[in-house]
This record gives structure tokens, sequence and C-alpha cells, in this order.
């Protein structure tokens, strides 16, 4: 047998044309016209994964697309490592600035150019061939592996938590990996281990019982916009602090070693708003950007709406108004929770004449592996070792629901390892993926499993 | 010669059926497919202008739809009537609200029921069979009249202004008669004094050069609509006052029987509430219902709007917010003055890394002829005479954007006496003129302008 680094500089061409094989699968979830493509896409992966050795492989079925799994189980009294991904794509228009077609996959300055090359069918396919490599070059895999591919992640994975629960004996495991992030910078390996979780929210203010006219009204009676703003004026004070009376509440305290990693992170605070065309950031005073985006809670209004919205004047006073709220929630705070201090704390402050209601549109919680937990630091080593610089920490500021549905169901703790990176255009036109991280990510992997099987406990 | 009210008898059914043929017109005058409608509309009312008596009959061409002028002046020594109104209508959808249909005149329940029964082409008529009615049972008419009767009053008026500009000499009289407002109650002769002017204004709030990811972002960068609701709720104080320096600067002190006559006139604020479906109404402390409608400045905010807002809920911070606003003004206050103001305002209490900008949309000075001058009073009389109860003084929130040009170009008093009500259905489905107005109407209109000629200097 070759040993691994032969084997991966002698099959990379293999390899690649494979996964361009994969990526010519038109798999957009979202689009009926593509359920087919989807299905092919899937049964190529399950063949795939047959072919390089996995067992017990199958398509769950759902009422949308399937979710792939496979196992290979014979390495007792090593721990068992799931891994999750997708297989589907976001859609490709506007087609006419795709430099070359989406799904004609084109290797060109040191990226391979298609969708889904980021996002997720590259780092997917890097796990699948980090598993080939090792079972090619020493007949077995250091740890149990277990697969769960799923069709359904660019549409909000509907099903997914369902099949989970359903088959929750099938998927236990040790420990969760994922490669659907990004790396902090371009060569900058990156081990994520929290996400903050989510409350979004429905502001409605009601008024009189129809709009009436601004001219033979206006001066008189309660206008809903006035008392929608007023209190959504009131949700911050100058400090860029959240004023809902409990809102932080049952916010965890960051450990000092753990917020003075983030702290030794540059931002580039200045870079980023040049970047965004604004004079300057601004968030909750005594945080660095990085900790207001990743262990503070915050509160965003995302759409405000009422009245009048074309080109010119309407002399109007609507009956109602209305905003869109998300809320990001660091451990320990609940959707639930911040959904009624939110709705109270509205309603306390409402002027006169008007009705407020809150509405919980969608909420997930937050998740977090401890920053100390071996196969955290582990990710840390094997991906320092494939990229020749250390490690960096990071927690993510936004949300992926299906990890709290693994949390809940499964128990295990989460390591995020990315490949991929912020400039990749994922959901854009020209999606690319670096032959880069291809090559250095399989190599993190294989090393990966390796020091996992070393020291943690099945 | 017949007498006056022997006349009116013996002809209203004959006035009724001619009123009939003018409302058979769909004078549409925003929608192009009735172009046509709209000038055969102007062409049957020169045309019966000249048979009533009018000379000089012309309709003065416009870039959209023509203006009708025509005179009588063969009162020398008398003063000289202007006489404005408007021969075009609104659109009727939605069409299968109407109980009978819009071009269809009925009369029914002691109203004729037509689109532009009320607003204005009843009114215009009303003016009409006044001056025929005088013509034919005195051989002549006590004033000199002009008329002045437009096609684009629903579309804004937009060519009337510059008409009235190049014909400066044509229009030139000493009072203005308009009959486009509405009577204070059912059965009550309201004589209209005043109006308040506008300032329409549009607010637009900047932040990043684009919309960003609110999971990515949220809470380390400026989010214009949290800027956009923190000025506007900065906008009025608890008691309803407008907070904007300077704004109310330039009021005129309201006299004081002219401040009782309007606290005398109950408004049912309790009604009022009531029929909006509101538990109270709400503006400026230290105000009646009516003070805070006719004759103190106000500023509402008529539409918002920024970000998501479909179904459910989007993770943005959107680039940019906007909100429409509409201050009403007293006189003396100048659109261009109050639109300063109000952006200097809107500057100095913007938060950090936004850049806001407010423009003038719109803009319309107020309008106002003093509460005792003779043709207000005079009108009042006449009115009491055909209605049998005294007239009340009122003035109006809205603004009617022509008063202020007539007022600018011939400097003369306008005197405001509907006869529509506010329950008349205009530009709504199933509009209507009541029976009882048209006839009283008739004979309020004849008594004013046998009691101008006594009284005003020509």
């Amino acid at each position: 047998m070759e040993d691994l680094e032969t084997y991966l500089q002698n099959h990379r061409q293999q390899q690649l044309d494979e996964l361009m094989t994969f990526l010519r699968y038109p798999s957009i979830s979202t689009l009926p016209e593509n359920e087919k493509d989807v299905l092919q896409c899937a049964e190529f992966l399950a063949q795939h994964a047959r072919s390089i050795g996995f067992e017990h492989v199958q398509l769950l079925p759902t009422p949308g697309h399937p979710v792939l799994y496979a196992d290979w189980l014979h390495a007792p009294g090593k721990p068992t490592v799931l891994v999750y991904g997708h297989y589907d794509v976001q859609p490709v228009d506007p087609l006419e600035l795709w430099k070359t077609p989406p799904f004609a996959p084109t290797i060109a300055d040191g990226q391979i150019w298609a969708r889904g090359a980021s996002d997720d069918k590259g780092p997917v396919f890097v796990h699948f061939k980090a598993f080939e490599s090792l079972l090619q070059t020493t007949g077995s895999l250091p740890v149990n592996v277990k697969l769960c591919i799923e069709g359904e992640e660019e549409i909000g994975s509907r099903h997914l938590p369902e099949v989970v629960e359903k088959n929750a004996a099938l998927f236990a495991a040790d420990v969760l990996v994922v490669s659907d992030t990004t790396m902090f910078q371009p060569g900058q390996p990156s081990v994520c281990y929290g996400l903050r979780g989510l409350a979004a929210l429905q502001v409605n203010v009601f008024g009189a019982n129809g709009d009436v006219h601004s001219g033979l009204y206006g001066g008189a009676i309660p206008n809903p916009i006035h008392a929608l703003v007023s209190i959504l004026s009131a949700l911050h004070d100058e400090q860029g602090r959240v004023t809902v009376p409990g809102f932080y509440g049952d916010v965890e305290t960051v450990a000092e070693d753990e917020r003075k990693a983030m702290v030794s992170l540059s931002t580039g605070d200045e870079e980023m708003a040049k970047s965004l065309g604004i004079s300057a950031l601004f968030g909750e005073s005594g945080y660095s950007t990085l900790e207001r985006l990743w262990v503070r809670p915050t509160l965003e209004i995302n759409g405000i709406y009422g009245g009048f919205q074309g080109a010119g004047t309407k002399t109007v006073i609507p009956s109602e108004a209305h905003a869109k709220i998300t809320c990001r929630l660091v451990p320990n705070q609940e959707p639930q929770k911040i959904q009624q201090s939110v709705s109270a704390w509205l309603q306390q402050i409402a002027p006169p004449g008007v009705r407020v209601e809150v509405q919980l549109l969608d909420g997930s919680k937050p998740f977090l592996t401890p920053f100390h937990h071996p196969a955290i630091q582990l990710a840390a080593k094997a991906y320092e070792h494939a990229y020749g610089v250390p490690a960096v920490f990071t927690r993510m500021g936004g949300s992926i629901g299906i990890m709290e549905d693994f949390d809940r169901v499964l128990h295990i703790p989460s390591v995020l390892m990315g490949f991929s990176l912020d400039n990749d255009n994922f959901h854009a036109p020209n999606e690319h993926f670096a032959l880069e991280n291809f090559d250095k990510g399989l190599r993190a992997l294989c090393y990966y499993w390796n020091n996992l099987a070393d020291v943690l406990q099945a």
C-alpha cells in the first residue's frame, strides 16, 4: 500500500474529476423542476459512498428530498464520528452573471468554479475523499464513521429534524463534525465551537379600523406609524444596549481565556467599515466587534412597513404598521422567553390608542461546545498540521437551526471545521472553492480522525 | 316672467334631467382610455353654458384636459364673481361594489347615485342652474360672473396654475367661490374660510453600501431602520407637540372670537373615536380636536419602509430605510422653511454612521380669507336663508393646492361653500348627492349673488 501523502498526490486528478461529476448535478432543492436532478445527485452520492467502502448505504425518504445515511463501523473501542453536510444547492439566477456555466465545473486560477463548489458539495466531497484515502492506504478507518448528508439545507432543512428524531439510534455517535462554515481568513485554520440562536419576531401595531385621510384627521388621532417608531426606538439605548427588561438576564459569562482569545483576533474594524461604505462600526459599548458578533445577544430590526410607500406622496394615516425583528441569542437564552420579554416591554411603552402585538415567527437555541473539549482542541491540531499555522477558535454570529436539533436529539459535542472562504460566492454567481482548501482540507481531516482515535473515548 | 321660486319648482325635473346627462359622461381624467370622454364632457358643459346665456365660452387647451372659461359681464358697477369647479371624476373600481352603474345616474332614496354626483359635477351644476334660474326669471344676473371649470382636479390640477397665470386678466374678479368641500353636518350650512397648507417630505436614511446578513453583522454596524425609528420618534413629544425647533415659530395666533366659534362646534370626540375603532383621540395638548385639525400645524408620518416586508423572517440589515411625512401648515408657515427645519433637526439627532436626507416632495401654502370679510359673512346669510338654520364657519384640515394658486395670481378673497356631505362616498363606490342639497344649494346661491350685489364693492 502507498502511504497517505503519496496516495493523495497520485490520486489528486481522479479525486477532482469525481468532485466535478458531483458538481454537474443541478441539485437545486427549492425548484420543483429540479426534483429529479436532486434525486439523481443523491443516488450518485450513495453509489459513491458504497464504492469507497461504506456500508448500510441508504436514502432515507422524506416528503421532500432524501437524506443519505451510510456508515463504516469496524473500529471497535474507538469513537464514532457523525459527519453532516448537504448535497443540495442554491438556485443560479441571475444566470447572465456567471462567467462559466454553473453546472459545468471549470478549474481556473486555482479554483473550482461551479454552483455548490464551496456550499457544500466541495467540503462534503473532501470528507468522502479523506475516508477513501485512509481506507485505500491503511485498509481501515481509525474511527467509526456515520454520514448524514441531506438534500434540503438550502430550504431550511425542513424534514431533517424529523428524520434525526425517528432514527436517533441510527445516528447515535460521540461527536458531530460539520464542514459547512467558512474560515476566519484565507489560509487560517478555524474551528468554530458556537453559534448564536435566534428569536424572529413580528411586531404589529393597530390604530383606527381603516386608513383615513391625514389632512382630515392628522393631528387628532393616534398614528400607528408614530407608535411603532416610538416603541422601536426604545429598544436600544445610546450605548447600543438592548433596553428590554430581562433581555440579558440569562446570558452566560464568557470565561476570561476565551474572551482573550476572541479579543486577540483582529477584525480590522476600519477595513470592515470601509468595505461596507460606512463611517464607523457601531454596537454595544464595552465589547469588541467579535464579542458583539459572537457572544453578545443582539436585537436587529430587519424590516419595517406601513402606509404609503410609492413615489410621491399620499395623505394617509394607515390603520396599521409593522416591523420584523431578529434577536440573536447566546447560551442560556430561550427564544420563547425573549419573545415574552420584548412583548411585555413594547406593550408597556406603547402610547395610548393603539394595540401592539409581538409574535414569535421562528426560534432556535444557541449552540456551544465547550471551548476546552478535546474534539475542539484536536480539530485545531489537525488543522494546524495541514495548514502549517495555528488554528483560531471562532464562534459565529449566525444560526444553523439543524445544530440545535442534533444537540437536542443526540446530546453530543459538535465541531464546525469549514474549508470555504467568505468570498467564495456561495448563494451568488461564480461560486468557487479553492484547490488549496481541497488539498489541505483532505489532509486535515485524515489527521483529525487519527488524533480522535487516540484520545477521544468511545 | 315667473318668480324665482315658481321657476325652480316648475323646472326641477328638467334641471335634474340635465344633471343626469352631465353625469353620464365617464370623464375619468386619470385614465388614458377615457381621454375622449373627458373632452366630450367638457364640450357638453361649454354648450350648456352657451345655452344658459354665458358668453365668450371657450375650452382653454392644456397639455392634458381643457379648462372651461365662460362669462356674463352685464352688471356694470357690480362685483365680479369667479366660480371654480371641475368636470372630471375619479375612477370607479372596484366596479362590483356599485349597486347601480356609476355612469347610469339613478334617483332613489332622495339621492342621485353616480360617479361625480357630489364630487364635483352635482355642485358645479347647481351653480349653472342658479345662473339659469336668475337669468330666466329676471333677464339678468345681479353680479358679473366668470366660470373656471377644469378637467384635471382629480389628477392634482396639473395644468390649471399655468392656465390661470397666463390668463390672469381673463380670470380677474372680486371674489372666488368654490363648491367642492363638504358641509359640517347634514342640514348644516357651512362656510369654509381657511385651508391648511402642506409640506410633503421624503426621509431617506442610508447605511452600508448594500444589504448585509444580520446574523453575521447584527450588533456591530449601524442599522438604517434603527436610525430611522430613532429620529422619527423624536419628532413629537409625549404631549403630541412637534419637537422640531422653529416648527411653530411662524404660526399666527387665532383671534379669540374665532377660537370660541371653533370650540363651540362639537366634534363628538367620543363618537369619532368609536367610529374609527380607537379607544381615544390623541393630539397636541391644550387644543380641542377642531383646533388641532383646523388651526394647528401637524406632522404625520404617512408611510415607512425598509428591509424585509414579506411573510416570515429574513435575516437582513438593509442598506437604507425611508419614510413619507406630510406637515399641514397654517398661516404664515412656508413649506420650504418647514422642510429646512425638519431636515436640520433630523440631521442633528441622527445617530453616527448613517446619512440622512430630507426632500420636499410637494408643498402648498395655507389659505385664509379673513373671518369677518363680507364675502364670508354674506355667504352665511344666504345659506341660512335657504336652509333655515344659521351657518357655521369652518376651516379645513386638508389642502386644496389650487386655492393657493388663485390667491397668488388673483389676490382675491375666497369662499368655500360646499353642498356635499362627508358620507357622499366621493372617490368610492356608490357616490351620491342629496336632492335636498341640490334644491337648497340652488336657492342659497341665488340669494348669495343678490346679497353680494348689494354689499360687495366692485
